[in-house]
């Protein structure tokens, strides 16, 4: 390791890792940008340097500013555990845990003023630079971001419940090309990852839980893709958000509850939501908003259930169960092949009586929905105190349950010229059959009927 | 690496790690342990290690048992080759080789008594630790498991190609949080990993092949994913078996033969088998048993063929032609846009005379199946002493050959409820139209007898 | 890091790495292969090596070879920038830049002979060996190869625009098993990954970008994945291409332009393209080109439209709006639930006043297509000279825009015997009813007439 473009946090000559990790990278970056002043030497001469930050506990007391292409910040562990089941354990029983806290390589963000000003300010990582080209290839890779505490949101919530904290784990202001976040942890922060102006972005094999929002790419885009990542954002937040992109690729992520929205897209056009497992506590799951068009939403697994965890019985995301758990505002979108439960008491539905609504239409034209298959079933909740227990028992509860009506599409009267096959019995879609065009999903016996008409 | 919690297993203090790499991991782990007391050493306290192996041979002869969170160990070098191969290359022709064994940064697997007493005991690494919170965030990355040889089973059979050895790669015994495994390679393994109780697991792309069983997912779990791994089990074992979990992903893996069975979902429910490619020579290639229910099967590519390769002609998992490739024991399952290749030689079919099932509903209700393509291709086998020429000969050829009649779906008169819609035509599908909703594949020229039918 | 096995260009002790890396790394893998004789030394002996680039600039000025199993290149840093956009900024603003050159663990490709005999000539790496086993597990991960230039081609072309100059990344000659490309950046080769022979392959969450073509996987091979890649090839070239392969893996690609061709198979069986978000600006996107058959195309995305970048204005790939987006020359192959969207200036369609193929069956049976959607929009293009903008703003454009009439399906006479379900209206497929199975997607209002018709 005799390159000077191999730092290790503990070994920098400047600052101490454990007690602000902050300011040793800082220096660091600046050794950097002392070293490597030449844009051309000899066809090169900025090829940037990895920081290695090996496992142990690193206070971030100074925010990190990286406005240089190429720095590489890696560690050993995503180190990644639940402290909000650690923070629901009484007190009393916290001297029989085996650990209190995240590990691995991990970065606790401490900032003295987090969020005060914006959400920039209150940025683990800052990365912003203007003028030309856009900042390249930076990598987060292997290590965890911890923001330790969520704090009081005025509610009698416990402040540990709350997924406040004004922090954020890495923040990207300006324009970007070819960002890559692999293998990290981000626990307990308002937001995870802020990326704004992302092209050819990667997001891959994260791990990505209990934050207020968990990934937003905001501001414009195009081609990167979110992808093989375990996420679950917060009640409040998002757990995948992007707005104005195009030809983005989120694909067999397994987003986990319980975020206030799995998947939001506003204003995005021509990308790719496929092949994810999505599960959610709440209506809404995935929203097409603001003209989202020409996307492709295909072979997803939606499971909506009930929030089983005492500490957050009662909570929602506001949405009733009409409001869809597939929305879509925008023209032109293929909804193909997806598998939908719904599983949730009757007793819960609100409006009460309502059928709850699956896949729902509100404005645009030219949406193809094909072959989605939706299940309604009816299930007495069953909340229990222990946060995983309480998940698998809900999960592979299926048996002894009760069909649940549904309105499998609903499609509203400004959206028309759309297309829905095979997505639902003719009495579980509501939508105009003169502006639409359909086909019903056969209903058992159907065949034999049709066979009789023939005759 | 000035870090205390980084450490080299050929520089550590304590045992040769050529000789035996288990007595020098447990020593580091005892030295993580006695330095990483306290729960709560300023919000942080125990944040683990990792553990390096360098490229190498490395005997273990002492099982290594980790039970601290946020260790990973990690090397450079997953090291697969073809043992199997090699073991059935004449003995003479052995000094020719290039090689003879896997590399990397390898640990050769040679414990005194091996699976005497139970899977446990012939585990290279065991996971376990009972209390709270879960054992969470512990990585293995990039190195090499390899089990050396296989052992006799008591027949005739080579004892090198028995898939035998009462070696497991990793065992994890209790409830867990966001382990990774990532990068691995595991070889001549009677299983390569069996893990308890996972909750957030990432199985990601690894290389686990010529391993009696490659993955198994025990007890009960939720929200993991296995992604984009190679993988091959032996004749007699599962390429990816889960029991009991919800919200599992099985996504983008290529699965090659020889496993008895391809992906064996056990009271598995919300769960998606998606986008993989399947490679069996047997049938029951993916099975879903014991109620396993909502889940959503799409988009794969099932392909079975016949065993080309001389060492195993006549292995078979013993189930007949008529079991199923895909079989289902479940209600509400979704099976959408899957290609099968049924491609074998009729005479082989058993029973004799009978035409292959492809897809087969045990029992259950409210399965969904639309889309699916089934081809059936009737072939004279040529086996071949090459293994991966015979395997590539045999992918390649597509001309010349017959169409196979076989039976796209066979309804049990145990599942009722279901509907079939496009995956085959109407002499293709042997169910009750009564008890079942139906739509046949329509045949060719069938929109001109539509058409004069209209008429 | 005492082990033997690791090695660091940086500090080897014979020749420069940031004057030639090739002779570093040659002499390198001369002290693995001399150290490591023995084919069996206590059931193993030949690991092979870890040689790890620290990021910098090490110009290549001798070729390197690889002859050894298990040697594993590793950088920290994939290194991608455009320098696309950089040789189109006017040369007085070079100055301004914040950079010009890639970075990260960066080889620079600077062959004395580059492809003056042959493309291999041109490789900055070239594994070759004969005999058995075949090569296994050669790793490349996580560094920058870069080609620097292009050249002139003769034409008018900028040299720096042409995609030309004979230089090779990674270059494969024999059969190789589980060979690993990782994390890797490829930019301004002519080739950037040519694999002949290949079993069991991982290309895996790779930046292969600004290349004449990107994957070549040449020869034959089998059980193989590309997986997870940002890809996108020249003009001239291809993004994926692979011949005489079975159960190859293509998902989670995003395929961006300019290749002449997205995804090339020929000669291809039993393989998967799913799940890709695929864009061109060009007809013939996706080939199954010379009997490639029994392949799954599924939920794929297709974007099609007009090349935005002025220095690239004009520029096409020769072939015309009828050849097809997605082109099947073979039999038994599965179209499943893709979407696609064709986003042009009717103007400039040719021949002129065609309707522009979608896809298009020229030869073969038995093809499955059913559940695609495609949309056609008419738009006018607006060229730009900031290549992100301009193709952010054509991506995020879709309103205010009329629709293109298109031929969704198109079956030549020497195709028969195929299924059409759902992939477009009666009057958008051309194809002969007698010879094909046909379903047409219902139109706007056909529900409210079969209602009548049946009265």
């Amino acid at each position: 390791m005799s390159s000077k473009n191999y730092y290790d946090v503990t070994t920098w000559r400047s600052g101490n890792a454990a007690e602000d990790i902050g300011e040793v990278i800082n220096s660091i970056i600046a050794d950097i940008k002392k070293r490597q002043t030449t844009p051309d030497h000899g066809e090169g001469g900025k090829p940037g340097a990895v920081i290695y930050i090996p496992p142990g506990d690193y206070r971030l007391r100074t925010q990190i500013r990286i406005d240089v292409s190429y720095v590489r910040i890696e560690g050993s562990g995503h180190g990644f555990t639940s402290s909000s089941i650690r923070f629901n354990v009484p007190e009393g029983d916290w001297a029989g845990l085996h650990e209190l806290w995240p590990g691995g390589s991990r970065v606790l963000v401490d900032l003295p003023l987090a969020g005060e000003s914006g959400p920039e300010d209150g940025a683990a990582f800052y990365v912003a630079r203007s003028g030309d080209p856009r900042i390249s290839s930076v990598e987060f890779v292997n290590f965890c971001i911890d923001g330790l505490h969520f704090r009081s949101d005025g509610s009698d919530r416990h402040p540990e419940n709350t997924y406040v904290n004004a922090k954020t784990g890495i923040y990207v202001a300006d324009a970007n090309d070819s960002f890559r976040i692999t293998g990290m942890g981000f626990v307990y922060l308002e937001h995870a990852l802020t990326i704004y102006n992302a092209d050819a972005l990667s997001i891959h094999d994260n791990f990505i839980a209990e934050c207020g929002n968990c990934i937003e790419l905001r501001g414009w885009g195009q081609a990167s893709k979110v992808t093989d990542n375990l996420i679950g954002a917060g009640f409040r937040g998002y757990s995948i958000y992007a707005e104005n992109h195009g030809g983005l690729l989120i694909t067999a992520n397994n987003v986990f509850p319980r975020g206030a929205s799995s998947v939001y897209l506003n204003g995005v056009t021509r990308s790719s939501v496929t092949n994810n497992r999505l599960h959610s506590f709440y209506p809404g799951m995935v929203e097409l908003a603001v003209n989202s068009s020409e996307n492709l939403i295909a072979t997803n697994h939606f499971l909506r259930d009930h929030e089983p965890w005492t500490p957050f019985l009662g909570t929602d995301n506001g949405l009733d169960d009409v409001y869809g758990l597939l929305r879509v505002s925008g023209s032109h979108n293929s909804i193909i092949g997806n598998h939908f439960s719904e599983v949730i008491d009757s007793q819960d539905i609100r409006p009460t009586g309502a059928a709850p609504v699956i896949m729902r239409l509100v404005s645009g034209t030219g949406n193809y929905l094909a072959n989605n298959h939706v299940v309604g079933i009816d299930v007495s909740t069953r909340p229990s105190d222990s946060c995983y227990s309480a998940q698998v028992d809900a999960l592979l509860t299926t048996e002894a349950s009760q069909e649940l009506a549904v309105t499998a599409v609903f499609v509203q009267s400004e959206s028309t010229g759309n297309t829905v096959l095979d997505s639902g019995t003719d009495d579980q879609v509501t939508m105009s059959r003169e502006m639409n065009a359909f086909r019903a999903t056969p209903e058992v016996g159907s065949a034999v009927m049709a066979t009789l008409g023939n005759l």
